[in-house]
């Protein structure tokens, strides 16, 4: 086939045949070198949406991605390097506690984020309601931080599978976001042009997650699983719950707050629960521990401090105040009104319209709609119920951070509309659903 | 459904739902004010043209097309205004004959063409070979002249359905051409913005056509018919033959020629006999004739040169140097080089792959790849053997009009090459498949 024409390359996946690596690589060459426009890129995702892409395809496009910027390699550090991703979720904080507590257990996390959109911030915005915290650190800063005290969250450089953004930024223009083999290759791009020992990566299934059912979820934990065999890298992917806020906290300095109390051993949770099970499956693969080891010292790590003393040096290293580790409520920046949540009826929850509760919190400004959207690092909303708790009337279930009432009242009213009560039996959803490897 | 994020409605023709009216007006709006990006809009294309669009939506597109510009009325010309177009293929000169012999059969043609990408020109190129023939016509212009002498071609104004010609532009830029509905549209709303008493529709098929086999040139034709009954207009399409070139020549200048030679009635063939079917039908229509008399009529106008008369006063009117009628070659722009094609072999002519011919004329330059291309009026093929005819070695049978030798050799190769020779019988196709109404 003469590849001269970008408009063949469309046409063929158009009329739903397959596409071999040369062509992909074409394309995404053209498109990321400015001679494909963005109306013929939009149409091809449009029918790789809609005719998918098979196995093949997929990780051509992913190596097609990744060969349009740097690869990333952190070397000489001593220690199994491990890299921790989810696809996003309200509350999940999980990042936040996993790389300090991994530090703790003898691996190294290097993790570099991207700035995308979503309701609160991401890993980089939260660590950035710290007073001072930079998180725009070169790759020799992050390998020497990294070698002195096992953590480091830094800003991925543009250079870094630049055409995925390039991708990212027409898909959501163009109503060609929801393909699982387009979103699998954007996510596991970023991880693979980044040499770890082991890629952690957690799926959200639910309805405050991309992927609404768990078989979609899984759909997609397999896309990637097959994109880190396919590039030779170890992996273990899990699928896991967001029909209810994983946490309590929805904002940035809030979302700090908790994360400073689980490292403390003070809270106790699905939040908790999770970083435990990454933590242990990484020292389980990287550092050839038996799992009920692992979680032990996981938890200990928490208990006794090790793992917030890492969190402590982490913040310094990165220019940050580490009085937010004595008292993150003092240090980090607080919203001028703060108005209790209430329980107005009586009843067991039966479900959380989790991506409501998100919503909610971006409309406070916690979070980017757009690109150029600043985030106010103080606002957010703090929920403490989960499925099945009993309410009562009146009862305080959480807090809404905000910049006036008239925001407050409404966040209220949202996060209260979002939670269904009734009587009975309550089936609380499992944590991880399953884990692929 | 809340319209007002155009993503939207991309995103239920992605998820294969039908759009209302509603939703495909403020689409084609939108692109056309250019609040929709080309982007958005070719994504839109690609979903429609791989999850199709019924009736409704296709007439709903064709309404929103004709709505983005003005539409014309030829009145008070106190005869029936019939249009005539064809869907496009390899030496269809009908429109050239058709004009002046419908208006002296009593009909009023007063056909505005539009100028397309080709391997040839289209019907105001191939006009406007003549020296000094002028196809800028207003409105006006047109209908005083067709009021006076019942023929006139011009170009249409940019402002009938210029969401078509952008919409088309991108189509061609992004791989989204080829569906029938997206086609439909684009075919009716420039008929339907043009009030007349009939519409003779010709859809082509075979390989000299977009449409390659019958039954999709009659999915076409069957969704041009819907367009037109949904619009209240009355039509009758035609399913023709393009599985070898209509008549002779595919050049402009040499297509002149070839008109009027059929206009003076020597020319005898499928070129003329599917003229005086399209002037049949329509004088049933128009006039209530019974066919027979109505294609006795036509046939009698062709051979006593009262059609020809009626070409002479609209060349004239339109500017152009008369001569042409009785002198064409001498009055057209002549080719440098003209070369004969001779048959190489003996055999009978079994299949002729009609677009290699169209594309042998398009290199010598007689059509438009790009938009911008100039078009060369005296170049181009004279083949004069169809399927079914023997040929010897060394026989004459045609010539290339070229602008260099080289040129010309290659053009006689691609035409040789075109054509398939064999023993035994052969089965000519119909010239007419099917008419609809």
């Amino acid at each position: 086939m003469n590849v001269k024409d970008p408009r063949q390359i469309v046409a063929a996946k158009r009329d739903g045949r397959s596409l071999d690596d040369a062509e992909v690589e074409a394309f995404i060459e053209g498109y990321t070198d400015g001679s494909i426009t963005d109306a013929l890129a939009s149409a091809f995702l449009m029918a790789c949406l809609i005719r998918g892409l098979d196995a093949g395809e997929t990780l051509a496009l992913t190596r097609a991605l990744i060969a349009s910027g740097d690869t990333v390699r952190f070397e000489g550090l001593g220690v199994p390097t491990v890299d921790k991703h989810s696809t996003g979720g309200v509350a999940d904080g999980v990042t936040l506690v996993f790389a300090p507590l991994a530090a703790a257990l003898g691996m190294a996390v290097a993790k570099l984020s991207g700035r995308g959109l979503g309701h609160t911030g991401g890993t980089l915005d939260k660590l950035e309601s710290i007073p001072g915290l930079r998180t725009d650190r070169s790759p020799e800063e992050m390998r020497r931080q990294v070698a002195e005290i096992g953590c480091a969250v830094g800003a991925q450089s543009p250079t870094l599978v630049p055409a995925d953004g390039m991708l990212y930024a027409l898909r959501d223009a163009t109503a060609t976001v929801p393909s699982i083999p387009l979103i699998a290759a954007s996510v596991m791009s970023k991880k693979l042009a980044v040499e770890t020992d082991l890629i952690l990566l957690d799926v959200k299934a639910g309805s405050g997650a991309f992927m609404k059912t768990v078989p979609d979820a899984l759909s997609l934990a397999e896309a990637c699983r097959d994109l880190a065999r396919g590039w030779g890298r170890e992996a273990r992917i899990a699928v896991t719950d967001m029909d209810q806020p994983l946490g309590d906290a929805v904002g940035n300095a809030l979302d700090i707050v908790e994360a400073v109390q689980v490292l403390r051993g003070e809270h106790r949770g699905r939040l908790r629960d999770l970083v435990v099970a990454f933590a242990e499956r990484g020292a389980q693969v990287t550092l050839g521990r038996d799992p009920e080891v692992a979680a032990a010292e996981a938890e200990r790590a928490l208990d006794d401090g090790t793992a917030l003393e890492r969190f402590r040096l982490m913040v310094e290293a990165q220019g940050g105040d580490p009085k937010v580790v004595d008292d993150p409520s003092g240090t980090l920046p607080a919203a001028p009104v703060v108005v209790p949540i209430e329980a107005v009826e009586v009843g067991t929850i039966t479900a959380i319209a989790t991506e409501d509760i998100g919503l909610a919190s971006g409309m406070l400004g916690a979070g980017r709609i757009r690109k150029a959207d600043v985030i106010d690092p103080a606002v957010g909303i703090v929920v403490h119920c989960k499925i099945g708790d009993r309410l009562e009337a009146g009862q305080p279930i959480g807090s809404v951070h905000a910049r006036s009432h008239d925001d407050a009242r409404d966040a209220v009213e949202r996060v209260l509309g979002a939670l269904s009560l009734g009587e009975g039996p309550v089936s609380v959803p499992a944590l991880v659903h399953t884990w692929l490897e």
